[in-house]
């Protein structure tokens, strides 16, 4: 097998249908697409002929399809634990978006199905480990020569995510959950306890979820990690890292454009989303995945158990949130 | 009165001999140094002969001396409180440089002695107050064209404090107190509950302290600080600090200096020490002291209220650094 | 037809192998890489395993298989005329490296094989019109916020270069040529007049070149455009420019990395070479001249015109750095 | 003597009244101001009266005083030379704005008089010679760390000045003897050729004179310094330099401010004039000056050596204005 045939479940997504399935069809090696599903059958329709691929009536006949020897699941959160234990049941090896599960108890029934299916059938998008700056950052980390890690400062703001009717935990499971996975990565050390503690909320584009969130992790060396989670930074779109060593610090650069100086300033412009900021990263991890599928390299991407830590790290978050207080992990 | 004589007490230490004495006599309109004192003679003798002033034998000749209309205390934390009310009791009006008291108690005292004295008779020495950065920072917070301040991110980092037999309570009373008043001034407002938790201590110079601590504090609308406070950072000295608002934020710059680019590589050279970063803040301080003095200001400097309520501050923050908790201030 | 196959001819050339065969191969949606051909016979065969195609013989027989539907040329100089002419000859298009011709009769003959062979046959290798920053670049000027264009400075650095036995004109055709392109697309002006300024010359990796070169040329509307050309800058590899307009100017920024603060310093990694630097551009060339011949945009890539023009310019150079004077293109 | 007593003609001009008296007064170590003198009795009483020194009748009763030891002459450039010679022929140290003379046989004449006077009896304004960055700049260069340097690119942006009826020779008698004498003392060279050439003139605030101006020098040793010299830049303030040597560049830094991160991008604010950039300067200078007439330092500032060379090479610029070639200085 030189050419892995993917399905793309969710495909009408805009994630699946602007990120994953262009990534797919255009800058991924020994990949190729096709059959697509999605609830919204109209637009799967226009998908699939956009890309001449097969629209699937639903994720069932898209997983068992012989058309398709591996899928990419980016649909709604709740269905992406039972649709990865079919793939898993069909032997198939699954690329699963963030949440890897809604619940612990759901995440753990994943775990127990790959577990029968084999081993690193599921990789988990946890797409900031393909993104060049965060690697980069690793390795002068990695070097030593800049000692030990101390602390992580992490800000993540994005410009407008509609508020009402939102609860709390989405600060955690949309936004911290990658800097929870980021900083597992970055250090190489589990989370012990985690703190959330509520700012002044924003009135602009008010909503009834309490926005920003400041949440602390601290790992079993000790080390201090601190997050901004903005939602609505209304400015634009911005991940930033500082990770303090015990003789200097490493720092995400500030995404790079065209600097103009006009009237008494000099300024650059800011993405407005994530799609601009992570475009190499989103590629580099289907690609990745495929490689590893096809045996081109045989270290496995992010996969259950770091999915699984990721959800008990998120739910002691969620906890702490109400409690005010440091929980356990 | 044209010219305000001023004496220094504390003049042979490093911050009474290469600040605010050179400060006084080059750069200070409107003031004459007029004698100097230090609890080491010896130096003290060459500090007077460098500067053609008087040596007095001690703090309180120079006090009561007809050549001293003011007066300038820098000497140890334990005198900063009886020498400041002597002074007062002379009706000599102080630039007192912090922390204001080592207690709540002598605070109080402190309070009351100026009470007795007269309004504004006290400067204490924040001096950041002073410098151009902060000062355009508040002007575009007090604008109003990015909303209300949310939270503020504060990075203190100075490269070499000997820790050994330190107590805790430093990283509070001689590094966080800076970001206490920046940014009670900033954001006009005071603070509620503050907390801190420890990273892992570097083991760079190691010492009895745990280094660096990281400190919380929101204030009366909530807004949340969180604060880096380290006292080895090895590198180099950097003050950073962004205000972040409702709709944009605003952030110190990185100390400038010539962009050298050289073997794969465009650097910057950094500030070894906080002398060379707030170089115009020490002296507009001093400058801005002696001009209310002389009425061509009236509007006084940081006085004993704030120095007061950063001592109320500092004391929740050494008892948070006891209980693990939030602490009310 | 949906599939564009092509060969390349000097497949084994470290921008052949590394860059378009690569690009073709993994990053480019519509096209298929069919065959290579090289001078190297070893070598070419070792490439066409790698990829699964075919290894012809010689440059004559991949121009003529009707297993090649157009023809990438990344051969040494002195073939890309007589090349791209066969090509035209059997009606098949061209990606065409720079330079386009070696001398102006040369890019005489080439352009009359087009006019014979049909209307934007070919696209030259100006890749830097494809790279993010120049277009924002463009996008800027061309809104008119800033006013008219005056002057453009622009910096081109390469870190190592042996210019032992290297005329002083190879300053024009590999380093000028890529400024004289990317100044008349970003200006839509031809230039007027040209000079060449020789500075001292550095003594790093001593050659027998001048290095390096300072280019000035003049557009017919008087845009002064001023060229640093080094080939040995020993440091790293950059690409700089600034438009300056009535109202203010327009700059590429510095490649980003990580910001490391270590021992009294802030610093970012700089890339050692071009290929770092314009990754993108050299993907999204290729990516444009197959969708141009899909027929999904129609607007064609860099064509012979502007070959010829930047020939014309390149000349009136060489000239100028033998006269010292300011020589009519 | 420990204090010297200055007085000032030409008090009531901008960096006379601005920046001179302010900096004497309030920032100068070692000196007093005593009197003043403009053409402009009126404005020049109110200076009088608001530092508390005399308003002198003229010139000469001012440098004939015996309340004044040392004259600091920023009155119009046309009285530079007399002036100067009076206060030679008195025996008082002057203190010389830019340009040092009008005309090269003037700059002759005061050569003389200074002759007979005494050794480095005239310091010359060349300001840039004392800020910080340009010194920081210095010290990399002369390490030696980044080799020999091969050029300099220097920008001077003024934001705003009126052409009308100015002549070109303005953009060299005032923006470039500026970047003369910095690079004079940067590299300890002097200039062999100069050229000049003339981009598209900027339209907003038209008036009569070609603006910008593109200045050309080369050193002695070949290194070649090139000038963008625009005195309407209309987006602000700024002073550039890039120093290329054979192993890295040295480059002054951006004016810092602190960074707002607004509607889509993030911006510093830059400086609208010279007094903001170059504050700090414009007091070391006068300092450095009372320091060597004290005998506090045995250095003596740019004296009239400098200024006559900066005269001829000026006079070479305003040549090669007009016959557009390179011209011998």
């Amino acid at each position: 097998m030189n050419q892995i045939k993917i399905g793309v479940i969710g495909a009408s997504g805009n994630i699946g249908r602007y990120t994953h399935c262009e990534n797919i069809v255009k800058y991924t090696d020994g990949a190729v697409l096709t059959a697509v599903s999605s609830s919204s059958k109209a637009s799967v329709q226009k998908i699939a002929d956009h890309y001449c691929v097969q629209a699937m009536e639903n994720a069932e006949e898209l997983i068992t399809s012989d058309q398709v020897d591996a899928v990419l699941i980016c649909s709604s959160n709740e269905t992406h634990v039972p649709y990865t234990i079919r793939c898993l049941e069909e032997g198939k090896p699954v690329f699963l978006e963030k949440p890897m599960a809604n619940t612990l108890e759901e995440a753990q029934l994943l775990l127990e199905a790959e577990k029968k299916a084999g081993e690193h059938m599921v990789q988990i998008g946890f797409m900031r480990r393909y993104d060049p700056d965060y690697i980069e950052m690793k390795k002068v980390l990695d070097s030593g020569s800049l000692g030990a890690p101390l602390m992580v400062h992490c800000i993540s703001r994005t410009r407008y995510t509609n508020l009402k009717n939102r609860p709390d935990s989405e600060h955690i499971t949309v936004i911290g959950v990658h800097e929870v996975d980021i900083c597992r990565w970055l250090l190489e050390e589990n989370m012990k306890e985690v703190m959330v503690r509520f700012p002044r909320s924003t009135t602009v584009e008010t909503g009834d979820s309490r926005d920003p969130q400041f949440l602390l992790m601290q790992t079993e060396n000790d080390i201090l990690i601190d997050v901004e989670a903005t939602a609505n930074s209304y400015y634009g779109y911005e991940i930033l890292c500082e990770v303090v060593c015990e003789k200097g610090t490493i720092r995400l650069p500030v995404t790079p454009s065209v600097m103009v100086r006009s009237y008494l300033n000099v300024g650059q412009a800011l993405p407005p989303d994530w799609n601009d900021r992570f475009v190499v990263a989103y590629r580099n991890e289907v690609q990745h995945w495929v490689d590893y599928l096809l045996g081109k390299t045989d270290v496995p991407g992010p996969g259950t158990a770091d999915g699984y830590e990721a959800c008990r790290i998120c739910d002691a978050f969620i906890r702490a949130q109400k409690t005010g207080c440091w929980e356990t992990v």
